[in-house]
């Protein structure tokens, strides 16, 4: 039987699902760049964008994806033959630091594994051994979007601290910002990274670098014209923002994105992600209860709000996805980060979702499971409904 | 908690889910009107309108709703004195029956009820009474909204044939065409009404009354301009087709949907519709074996692929919908035909729907039960995935 | 050469061009059509929609085009056997009256020919001389799309108060709406019809019936349940607005488009459809200086400023059409109306249009009658420039 | 009197003005980035852009603007302390050469003025003297867009030749591409750069490196990861060809554009670009044969097809772009690259614009020169007129 019609469901960890008024707002004829009401939105854009990131200090807008920001920050914060450390929690911390080593950085990993998080232990032993203090930076991903790990940056700062480290703590919320808490001023983070096409629902385009005095005064004599945050977040001409003509068309989808953001209010927004998530993880905990299909993070406070990793057994992964995509019109995130990558898959909730959607994605993945006589456990959509009613208490890592 | 934000579900009876592809059509400057494109686009659409009703005979569009084309289809087949049969199952047959009257209409109604088909014994009586023919036509409609009964209009045609009766068979399709299996031609329908803001999945606006040959040669002499299908289907100059200025961007749009119907192929569409269906009924069925819930029509026979209604006791059907929508963005249809109106609430599953949205609108629904404490027989949603999944044998009505 | 790119513009007199804003407004899903936010949105038009036609009475928003607006007009004022008189400027007169004419009205016509308005001492003979009172309504186009010719309508109604002339007096403003000055009620209108898709900016597919209480009153008995105005004016339920499923997508659309003339102002709209008009006057005066080019209403004061229509010879205005079309990109009006079709072509300067969009339409038919050696006389576009200048004192009848 | 109506049109070198068909393209929700219709249409997008360019070579599509494929280029061909010769004919000359004393090049500029091209004799003297082949590379811009000089790059090549000089000959085509014909391949071009937003016609968001092997085999062995061109034109995997996520959206965009340009034709879409530039000078002819102004670059050989800067006096300038705007909403493009800027202002007449368009924009300027009492010579709007019309012979640089 086809069920080929209907409105298709991309629920993979980002690009995420754009909300209509964004796409609308994007819409439109190129605006004049030179004057006018472009500067006025772009500029009411920044406190709108450190609101999100809580943080009061600066934020510098690139036209790119999270990739440019990697290197937009690194090339911002080090130069060649400094020496770098990266705290790696799947794909996305490796290749972070594979973008330092292309920079000419010396860059130390310390793997954490795919199932937990940052080990703050062996990072604070590494950094209390570093008496010279030749690690110029601290590198952390806050959620791994390959394997849905998330760490405790504020706990990281906590390291920092107490060994008394200067290294700047560079922290990647690609996939977290918008999703799951995070507070830079508060946590101490002095260089975050961000993209547009997850949280802040936006077509994939645009990419941040928030920074804080600290990691300005740190900044590399050596920095390239193109990627120099400064003229970004304090330009003398209009054109500085974007270090030549601005991404039009993504100025004004995310202002749309983030009059969303505003008018949900950012707590609101945290802790829908969060009942969400959990919604996922009470299906999978029943699926898992009789068979191969288990969450990639034992540790629930572990665990993003945005994106879940789940295991179900090599070529099964696979096959799930085809069937939901093909039969519902339902798209799973590849697996990412693990081998045998066919043994797993993600499903993306962040940014514009909700309860309709969320058991959309569960009910159909049962019937996959169901058509594929893949072994599950019985009772996870109604494990995952009690969730969406409230009528279950679950412990939250959120409050 | 705050579940405000995410992509809103309308799964109301029409208006229905509006395909991506169906705006970005419509979202264009005006064509000319007097010549070219928009042309060869308007007689693109005759034969796949006919292809989508079963017929080789005629078409004309109107500019407006359901409602229009009942008018519109009356004006042409009867005058004012001449005797109308409507076979009511639910509000919309009334209704076509109050546009009759306000035409100069005698209309008669045999009511058959909110729950059941139209009574083809009562129906066949009562022409079976008019040897003298007074009965010009025989309205019946195919699937009524409000109460989600689906009546047997091949039934009805052997009735007429049985008894000899010259009436004219008029069919109201607005919420069948194109979920419901109708085969005008094959079936002896004279006159079809429809609508395209429901299985043609354009935004409301334009409807379309069908016709055959006996029933243009009884067209009445008293017909308006206006509503006069001659011209519109046989046009001289081409505003004709639209007695005017033509609708432009609804026959963009209409483009766009009717080239999805081809594309999944008409038989699929309506297995599609079939097996969502049975999806929903199955959920309900868990339900209601443990609470007030309860299947409009007992017999799934009767039951329309595009709409069901459901009764689930006084002022609770209104709290349901509230708690989907505002929790969850599920948009459900509200009880009509049947008072109270708000013991009972409708789902649409007509158009551009798919497993994981019928998945995602039952699963907010089990969600609500709990949140409202409102009893319901568990394991509703398993039984659902089940069909989607295709491990049920059920029978169905469509093969 | 080819000049085959470009944006096209569709400077016929209507549809007209869409601004942006009302294409993004109607690009979205369907919103619930039984409560909320559409609701709220279709009260709110029915102030603004009066407020354009300046009437303090009653408006009835119809899924239609122009005829449907008509023919609901006369379905509510007249019945069969009634008398009307058309006073007819143009083909749209002549066809309002065959309107009448096929809902058994009795149809008197005063031809006033193509070049020239109403003429209202022959209006003026005829209804002295019915002491009978048997016209029950007087038909008047205010500008009239065919010729261009624009009509005295308070003019009308000093005739009726002289002869003191029961008879309704009905106007249509649908070419004319939103561009040329009209006031309902200090002009003593009874009923007026107008569409969407001209000065009210929108895709085709709405139309409207303006009436006050003496038309009210006068209401036919017989008038048909789709047509009647009344629930449409004062609706017990939603859907009575629109006797069915609303229009959703063209009320989001004219939202957009009354905002745009609230946020201009009507009498800058009305100031700046006249300066218009006589950039295209003037541009059209030095053409025929020298040429066979002329206006088709020689009087400036009976002239439309919503559209102008142009003689220039046999098949000469097919060719200059054509020739702009594909060789700029400029969609000039069929001729209409007078015989042979083929020897006028008109312009439409309606709605959405400004002095770069005009002077970009003179310019191209300029270099049109040069590539095809049209004789015209010389310095037409820097007469046109400078009425946009305002570096002309020029008479108009809107100053 | 207010204009303020009407669809605004944006006549600056850039962004230009966008299709209709790109737009819709864009209006979509996000495709799967992992696997599916995303990769198919990026690769189909490869041989329209090499073919738009004419060569066989290499493109690599970037995120980001303009000085985003500066740098980008930049970085693969050059490393620190690397010297670059760069030949500047405006502005953007001397930016990209400030891209290359940021990447930590030794940068040595020959200024050849504002109106007029590159100095190739200039140039063959450098590049005679550096017998030991110091400078790695040199830069030129194909059309300054803020001076509207064009330069002769294939000259530049024979320059290179009869000096027997290894340097790489680095083109700017940002504002010429896809509307000054430019070979590529033909020419000898080593790197060229370009942008989406003007002759492409797709919001500003993504920017393109061509290369050829010689540039290849030159690469930079310190370009970083993200610069690095090799994965972005031969990928292991998807997401290599843009470093990251890919910028789904634009690549939708860009494919309906290239659509545009194929269906239409490169040497046509050159065809169409060369006539309406020659429309713009003929006017500026003749308003400058009795005022103050002139074009900037004397010389018609010399002068892009896609942009032109004309000088008018000081402060005028400012002042005429201001009417127009507010007046006839026509955008102009602001002075810039000469001083004082506010003597001078550009019209951009890129990518998708037509004959209508160019006589708008000239109608409203001649419009504003009256208005401001700007002393002009009369007859201009004649003067582009037959231009457009072909009716006069006028030499053209472009065959």
């Amino acid at each position: 039987m086809s069920l080929s019609n209907g409105r298709p469901y991309l629920a993979i960890p980002g690009p995420s699902v754009i909300p209509d008024v964004v796409l609308q707002a994007m819409h439109r004829a190129s605006p004049n760049i030179y004057e006018g009401e472009l500067h006025d939105l772009t500029r009411s854009l920044i406190p709108d964008l450190k609101s999100v990131a809580m943080t009061d200090h600066n934020v510098a807008i690139y036209i790119g994806n999270g990739h440019a920001a990697w290197e937009a920050a690194l090339s911002n914060a080090i130069g060649p033959g400094d020496t770098v450390l990266v705290l790696a929690t799947g794909r996305f911390g490796i290749g972070w630091g594979e973008i330092a080593t292309g920079l000419g950085a010396k860059v130390e990993v310390i793997d954490c594994g795919v199932q937990s998080p940052i080990d703050l232990a062996r990072a604070e032993e590494r950094l209390a051994a570093d008496t010279a203090g030749q690690i110029k930076a601290v590198l952390a991903v806050h959620v791994d979007t390959s394997t849905s790990v998330k760490s405790d940056v504020a706990g990281l700062r906590g390291v920092l601290d107490r060994t008394g480290h200067p290294a700047l703590l560079m922290a990647d919320c690609i996939a977290s910002l918008g999703c799951d808490r995070f507070e830079m001023d508060a946590w101490g983070v002095d260089i975050m990274v961000a993209a547009c096409q997850k949280g802040l629902m936006t077509p994939a385009g645009i990419s941040f670098v928030f920074f804080n005095d600290k990691a300005d005064d740190a900044q590399s004599a050596r920095v390239s014209r193109y990627w120099d945050w400064r003229p970004r977040v304090d330009p003398a001409v209009y054109y500085q923002y974007f270090a030549g003509t601005a991404p039009t068309h993504h100025l004004y989808g995310l202002r749309a994105a983030l009059d969303l953001i505003k008018a949900e209010g950012l707590d609101a927004v945290f802790a829908r992600h969060a009942k969400l998530a959990q919604t996922v993880w009470a299906a999978i905990d029943v699926w898992g209860s009789d068979g191969p299909m288990s969450l990639n993070v034992p540790n629930a406070e572990h665990r993003s709000h945005a994106v879940t990793s789940i295991a179900i057994g090599s070529s099964v992964g696979q096959d799930l996805r085809e069937w939901t995509e093909t039969k519902c019109g339902l798209t799973l995130g590849i697996g990412l980060g693990r081998e045998p990558e066919d043994a797993y898959f993600r499903i993306g909730h962040m940014g514009h979702v909700s309860g309709h959607m969320i058991m959309g994605a569960l009910g159909t993945i049962d019937a996959g499971l169901k058509a594929l006589n893949i072994p599950h456990g019985r009772g996870a959509l109604e494990a995952a409904s009690e969730v969406v009613a409230g009528t279950t208490e679950r412990r939250t890592n959120d409050g």
